[in-house]
């Protein structure tokens, strides 16, 4: 791996080396399109409405109420509430250090005053565990979450830094990762956290600081990992990834942010401390489980009972429990995978994962989430209230606030640092990952600058125009991403010079000396097509899903002629998906309604009368995945029945 | 609805009217046959098994802990614990009371003089709640189970009254229920339990005992659940059944064993209180529940998390949950709606739910058991310790004890009782409901004894033959149930004179002046069949089962040529299953082993390449459901996809 020599920053994961350097908020700005509406509404709407959620369920109040003494009576929010408090911090610190609202940095130096007078002499900082009247410190690493909380608060610590300098939000959280090294360092407790993530952080803020003691530490959680100092519980070992050591694994399993957390950590520690072996094996988990435990949105977690990953190729639709926060967390492992190893693969399941999972979740105001992502939604749900948390899974409709609220502020955190999952730099120059209106200004490798416009509208569209605005008057390689989804399609590169050539899934690259006012075209076939599943994901045989570029589609009820549910869709596979007005795909098939037998006394026997379909051929509108649920109470589903050979409904 | 005057005692349902009037455990005898050789091991092994476990685990020590008053310090088990101790006194009573091994009369004085100490002057008895350092009494009517346990204490009694007379156990379950009365009736605590159960309890004890304050204290439990008088929870209230009263409820939902007991309770109620509209709105929610949210093998519950029922056709079969005390509450539920209708559905859902459910559980020797009972199992599990509690739903071999052991103390009483849901009398004559080898003598509406000899080796064979032993000299109906699964075939009658006539599903009946000696024929078409779904359960799209009688089949690993899993195995749904040797069942079909994209990097996109299905059509063996994982480790799944038309594998 190369030794990175970082021009920015402003950097959510900054690797001291790796084959590809990443470029910091400061280096790359989303200036408009897909991402930067929803960047935009983060920004102006959602930071907002976590705080002011946090402090009306009582989660900023905790730190007072430590303070006063009356915490144990007094305490809101699950065990791990505090994290939540730090994720909304980080994630105004990264909204800070790209520029958005002023007001921000008064915020967060408001908030930090807030959680700063509970912080102990000896670093120790949590409201759920070690004041008067509650449980001793780090008496439940299976359940308390106090280091998980710490990661949070450690990771809100090194944005601030980055973003604006080391303040005292970031000195409370170095104080609190002494504290971790000198109680859970050699000699110390020898355990490990029920919910992995200060491994993560721990790497970044040795990063951040140049602090060789935090990387100990996290490489030796890393490493404890696995050896059953955690107790048995009813859902086993592997719920907290402690059945196996991380380097022996040979697939993601148990729960899925919490596997997701640890590989990424797991990578971090691999890469800061060249452990080629440790990096080789989250590869191969990566790999087997993207193979066989993902969604087609990039969604992970089968299982709703523990909210994780089940057997291969159990992949339920109608139970699809793709967490938000564990698309988060693939996004944050993917990316680092990207930066060590170059692999445009990483960048392809980000792609995915973001479009389909991350952008999913927040409603079009930014003021309601999804918390799982279901594929297959059967019944119209309620309204959520709008003044009152809800439980985490079961509407159709996105809810304000959660019990468990996770998700709202992992997505506020991963929206608010997107630019600098767009574009990163080598040796040879600039790698474009994803692809948005942006303009990208850095130095070469030569130290000279390199200024870039990206303009799309992509995914609405497929053509990707690079313009120089700024080059050395040295050769460069300017490198674009042809995603995996272009596989069966053709996508097209047009050089400066106007030649035009196919180029295959993987990189696409133009090298030149690059002149001001150059351009660069990558055309991505965006003809929307069918996708079937490996017959092994038995839950979805005999249907079909429909994409267009990254983006999964899906049926909706309030697009169906009648009044309809979903569940009446077939389509025809013999025929094509086409372009449907904004942004919709249209697919011919038919109306399957139930006939006389809809409501037979057992649903099983021959079925082949049940269902009278509809005379006519119908042409069956298709929205995006992500956009659905924003139009009332509805019905979904994204794999879709097939018409049969013989011309019956299926 | 006509009043019972029962001849027997032995009674586990005594309904004092209903269409029809149930025989005990002293009219009807099981003499061989499938049910036999279960009801044997269950009384020679299941029964001291479950005690050694209880000793074992310290479930029966927290009765002296609590009289010890170190209960709060050493008790064992979850806050349920002390059900299982009386589930365990129920199956021992009707064991005596089918004339069992005599020695269990002492079992049961030991057990009851371990438990008695521990009930309170007021009547209380709960070993988690109300002992100095514990919660105090019904402080947590959500989780606490106070209400639950008394239910099955209640049951104990009743078992041990109609089986051997009012004893101590008894005594002991009438206090706690003049206890229960006195505190939650007029004016008490107006609350419910969070686990129904003592609903059906309270109204079996007011048919032993003639008092009408217990069933009183039961309807008022029926009435006021679905009110909201529990708080909401993660789950929803929906969760124990708070969310709707029962008689507007239109389908059962939420914890599939809580709302099958309330719903059993409900029908208890409705019979004795003469309430029509309760129960035509149970027989409602029973027929949707049928209908939409239940497996083939009769299984109830889809959802792990919640151990629930999930939404309509949400019935997957590599998640079915279809817990073995669901399929048990399911039977009782049943059998309190054929006993107060006569209708022979209900009968038939028994029989399904027994073959398929009940008797799954179970190992051969007794001493393991299945708490869910999945439909297809991907992954070879490890073989669960013989000496340790195991999580209740993780493994593919049935394991010695659970954490949460409510299901082999369930097993247990319902196979104890079980020849008594073999037949009925009416004021016409006699019903069979469930074949098996049996002796029945009980007399006529007439005082006028009668007797029967069943001679069968259903399921294997389908061939039922009835023997009239005694007979009065008026005329008489004999009626058997000719199962719904034979719809498609024909079934035959062959009446005393040998005329032989084909009847459909429902009720065949002769009437006439029987002799002794004469016989009646029942003949089954065994011929194994294909069993399609609806489509609307999506989860098995593509796939066909196999049925043979009312026995549900699956390929298991073990039975597959080249070591391999089930999951490679295609049927074709053009050829005829047949039958295989040992009660085994043959399909044509293929093994479609995994070829070169065996490892692709991504399970969705153009499938057809994938597999390479063998050359050689293979003949694929099948075993009845309830005897897979009795062979070590294994694979096994009951729904088969099906070969293309095409003649490619799917």
């Amino acid at each position: 791996m190369r030794e990175n020599t970082a021009r920015s920053s402003v950097l959510p994961v900054a690797p001291s080396r790796g084959r590809l350097r990443p470029l910091g908020l400061d280096e790359v700005r989303i200036t408009g399109g897909f991402w930067d509406r929803r960047r935009e509404v983060n920004a102006t709407a959602t930071l907002d409405h976590c705080r002011d959620w946090m402090e009306r369920v009582g989660w900023i109040g905790n730190f007072p109420a430590a303070v006063e003494g009356r915490v144990h009576r007094d305490r809101r929010g699950r065990e791990f509430a505090d994290s939540d408090v730090y994720k909304l911090l980080e994630a105004m610190a990264w909204a800070a250090g790209s520029g958005a609202d002023p007001a921000l940095d008064t915020q967060i130096a408001a908030l930090t005053e807030t959680i700063a007078p509970a912080q102990e002499a000896d670093g120790y900082l949590n409201t759920a565990f070690g004041h008067p009247g509650q449980q001793p410190r780090y008496s439940d690493l299976e359940w308390g979450h106090e280091l998980y909380c710490y990661g949070h608060l450690i990771q809100a610590g090194v944005a601030q830094t980055r973003a604006r300098g080391e303040g005292e939000l970031a000195k409370i959280a170095r104080r609190a990762a002494d504290h971790v090294c000198a109680t859970f360092g050699p000699g110390g407790i020898e355990g490990v956290c029920g919910h992995p993530e200060i491994e993560t952080a721990l790497v970044e803020l040795a990063r951040a600081t140049g602090e060789q003691r935090y990387l100990d530490q996290a490489a030796l959680f890393v490493t404890r990992r696995g050896h059953r100092t955690l107790a048995d519980i009813e859902f086993g070992r592997a719920y907290f990834q402690d059945d196996v050591p991380v380097r022996d694994a040979t697939v993601l399993r148990g729960h899925a942010v919490r596997a997701l957390y640890l590989a990424a950590g797991a990578v971090d520690v691999a890469v800061e401390t060249g452990d080629e072996d440790l990096l080789a094996a989250v590869e191969r988990q990566w790999e087997a489980t993207v193979a066989r435990r993902t969604y087609l949105t990039g969604g992970m977690g089968s299982h709703h009972r523990d909210e994780s990953f089940g057997d291969d190729f159990v992949l339920p639709p109608d139970r699809a429990y793709s967490e938000t926060c564990a698309g988060v967390a693939s996004v944050m492992l993917s990316w680092r995978l990207l930066l060590a190893t170059g692999d445009p693969r990483y960048a392809d399941l980000a792609e995915r994962t973001l479009f389909n999972v991350v952008a999913t979740s927040p409603s079009d105001d930014g003021r309601a989430f999804f918390y799982a992502n279901t594929l297959h939604r059967r019944r119209r749900g309620t309204v959520p209230p709008l003044d009152a948390e809800s439980p985490r899974a079961e509407s159709s409709l996105r809810a304000p606030w959660f019990a468990v609220s996770c998700c709202p502020t992992n997505v506020a955190r991963t929206l608010a640092a997107l630019p600098a999952y767009v574009a990163t730099a080598d040796d040879d120059g600039i790698q474009l990952h994803q692809y948005a209106d942006a303009e990208i200004a850095t130095s070469l490798a030569s130290g000279r600058a390199v200024a870039l416009r990206v303009r799309t509208d992509y995914p609405s569209g497929g053509s990707v125009t690079v313009r120089i605005g700024r080059s050395p008057d040295h050769p460069w390689t300017l490198s674009l991403r042809v995603p995996a989804w272009t596989r069966g399609a053709t996508a097209w590169l047009v050089d400066p010079d106007g030649v035009r050539r196919p180029v295959a899934p993987g990189t696409a690259e133009v090298t030149r000396v690059f002149r001001s006012g150059d351009e660069v075209r990558l055309e991505l076939p965006m003809t929307p097509r069918w996708i079937g599943a490996d017959p092994r994901v038995d839950a979805v045989r005999g249907t079909l899903a429909v994409q267009r570029g990254p983006l999964v589609y899906c049926a909706e009820s309030v697009d169906l002629p009648g009044g309809h549910d979903v569940d009446v869709v077939r389509v025809d596979p013999s025929a094509e998906p086409e372009d449907g007005p904004d942004d919709t795909v249209v697919v011919p098939g038919e109306l399957a309604v139930p006939g006389p037998r809809h409501d037979a006394p057992w649903p099983y026997g021959t079925t082949d009368e049940d269902l009278a379909p509809s005379a006519d051929r119908e042409r069956i509108v298709l929205v995006p995945y992500h956009s659905w649920a924003n139009r009332g109470p509805s019905t979904m589903r994204v794999w879709l029945p097939t018409t049969r050979p013989d011309g019956r409904s299926s």
